[in-house]
């Protein structure tokens, strides 16, 4: 597939663009925030797309354009304040599933967070984040898009192993960024995920299989 | 009707509530945050129920029982962050209507702000405001509800008229608190506002007539 990453540089999203241009079946379109996060980018061969989630939908799709799948993993970064957290996380999220629709593009992966379904299981100190997860998700559900939602729990900077466990009710745990990022791919061609939604921790079942009986 | 204004403590929630009181048609239930809230309203010998739109969809529920329909204009207050913004305005709302659908009343009223329905038009100096007003919409529009979404434009202190303008997209405007409450009264039993959301300024036309050709 040809997949633009919407939030390219973060850390899963850097994993991830990397996978993917290593890969034999997909290409892929970085998309970033700011031009000066965009060089290191084309210095690594990778078609690049320089859009902010706070513009318009036009502007978001017209960065889309070309690809026939995206993979949400946009944050707001570490410094910035709540207003973000609802600007980017939720209406960035629904604007780039907007876009998607414009563009007709139908397979959506959105990277969401353990039990970001679950108000009661939301984590105490980050409840503005679960809630604009929450309805980033909600909304993607009810869209036509072939939606996989995943929910990743706490996201570790250590290898991968390849090995994880994948359900609808996780209610904690951990794993690699490489791990996730390797879920997403796998993901983007495994028809048993599409229109589900799931948790995501370290297990011991490989991915592929894991995905197979979801 | 036997109304639950939710929200009751706030500016157009005291006047929602004084008016219902003294209608022959209807009966309310002011629900409101704090108990320091509630002295007030006991003292108007108007029924009072206690809870958090922080507090989870049971205590809501709890609050709502006895009524059969919902009124809510809750706000987070001037003073609070855009932490409070997503919970409240968003997840505050939509776990009330959540509520609704628990205890089984139907018949639901939001007020939004006006023109929170079109990005484009939301105000730049209160987009978090404007982001949470949408989805809390949004998310009332999908469920299975007898819902109205009103949308006022800028509040006034001042006596109403009585005179209003009414429809789906009204670029900007003003309108009295006092009319604000009159018309979401109006909207309880008028079937022309069921499944309806508009925008409302301050017009030509009496409320009743208003509604009636929306």
């Amino acid at each position: 597939m040809d997949v633009l990453v919407v939030g390219a540089n973060g850390q899963v999203g850097k994993l991830l663009v990397n996978m993917l241009r290593d890969s034999q079946e997909h290409t892929v379109k970085a998309r970033v925030r700011k031009e000066e996060q965009a060089e290191a980018f084309r210095k690594m061969e990778v078609e690049v797309a320089v859009a902010c989630l706070e513009q318009s939908v036009e502007d978001i799709a017209q960065a889309a354009r070309g690809c026939n799948a995206i993979v949400f993993t946009a944050g707001s970064g570490r410094s910035t304040g709540y207003d973000k957290t609802l600007l980017i996380y939720l209406d960035g999220a629904v604007k780039t599933i907007e876009a998607a629709e414009k563009v007709g593009i139908k397979r959506f992966i959105m990277v969401s967070a353990i039990q970001a379904h679950r108000r009661e299981n939301w984590h105490e100190k980050m409840l503005p984040y679960y809630a604009a997860k929450y309805y980033a998700d909600k909304m993607l559900e009810q869209t036509e898009l072939t939606y996989t939602i995943i929910r990743p729990g706490g996201l570790l900077s250590e290898p991968g192993t390849g090995m994880i466990t994948a359900a609808s009710d996780i209610r904690s745990g951990k794993i690699p960024r490489e791990d996730v990022a390797r879920t997403i791919i796998q993901c983007l061609t495994e028809e048993n995920t599409y229109y589900q939604s799931f948790d995501l921790v370290s297990g011991d079942v490989p991915i592929e299989k894991a995905l197979k009986v979801l």
